[in-house]
């Protein structure tokens, strides 16, 4: 994919961060907190200090999450974060994504998806999200991408061994969680997704940017 | 400035963020927390949060963090974070930059500038690290460039009425602290410099790449 900076449209397809922001099952622990910090009020700069979970909004997971002593965050390359991508209209998808609804869309060896469904329109994250289910991630694997984004806080939910996760990231597929997608559209972008370096950890927050 | 991702090398220059990272001035309150969700040991996954101040290593600032009214980080656009920028050799600059030091350097109007010195060399940076002075922005200003950033966890120090921020930020300057720079050479880049979006506050972490 060739950029021309001159001519670009840049889209922000990330989950503004705030104290009362959806967060992961709804549970109040979750939530972010934003501060002052104390010293402000004696000095003549204004400084806030954040205290929250890595999965929070958009955010980057790495196989640390799920399997224990595998790759932490900072394995992955900075190319895997500034890539080509493709976003699927998968609007139509209830309850779930699975191999069926990914059959004869146009996915190829490669690519990075963002799944584009209900979960950017309807108030539904914090709860019955519509997430990729186990079939749909052993779909993606045999086409083999290179990362996957979903506008959920989640990539799946209701699958208690964690199939999703744990088959995407036995292939190496990056997982880019809480996007939002309601104002772009099927088609080809240039993906950059920056997650914070936090080394040793299994996640990470991210500023996500699509660019046409 | 045309980029294809085929072609392209990423640079990450970024802080990585860790309990014993360097901080402005060594406070130790101002060192970043990051800790196990104690549900990790009930659970099957695992997971982490973070307690940091916003101005931890690579950050932007916003006007809110010296002009009490000012513009929150929400107020820039994302063009302003993925732009062609030009890296400036100045290691061979020492205690700050002043205009002296900028004049006669390739420095054009709107340009995203990023300062390379001994900062990225030495270990400097919760002390007596280089920076912009006043001279040094009021030159930059006269130029009218698009952004700064620079290899220190402040643009400034030892200026107790912060004049290089407040002139930078009344042009609307994208102020960029805290990279590292010391694998990159003096030359043309697409800057990717993507802060985490919290609205209503005065800076935000950043994961910041060139690309060549």
């Amino acid at each position: 994919m060739i950029i021309d900076t001159e001519k670009m449209k840049v889209y922000d397809i990330s989950m503004p961060v705030k104290n009362d922001m959806p967060v992961y099952g709804g549970k109040e622990g979750k939530r972010p907190r934003i501060l002052k910090e104390p010293e402000f009020s004696k000095g003549h700069v204004y400084e806030s200090r954040i205290e929250m979970n890595l999965h929070t909004g958009t955010h980057v997971d790495s196989p640390l999450h799920m399997i224990p002593g595998e790759a932490p965050m900072e394995k992955y390359k900075p190319e895997q974060f500034i890539t080509g991508c493709y976003l699927i209209d998968l609007t139509d998808v209830i309850e779930k994504i699975t191999a069926d609804d990914l059959k004869g869309r146009r996915i190829r060896k490669g690519d990075f998806l963002l799944l584009k469904t209900q979960n950017s329109f309807k108030d539904i994250l914090e709860g019955a999200f519509i997430y990729l289910d186990k079939t749909g991630a052993a779909y993606l694997n045999e086409i083999g991408i290179a990362g996957v984004g979903i506008d959920a806080l989640g990539i799946e939910r209701a699958q208690p061994e964690h199939e999703t996760h744990i088959q995407l990231f036995g292939k190496g597929v990056v997982i880019l969680e809480g996007l939002r997608l309601r104002d772009v559209e099927e088609g080809e972008y240039l993906l950059c997704a920056a997650p914070v370096l936090i080394p040793g950890t299994e996640a990470a927050p991210a500023r996500a940017f699509l660019i046409r």
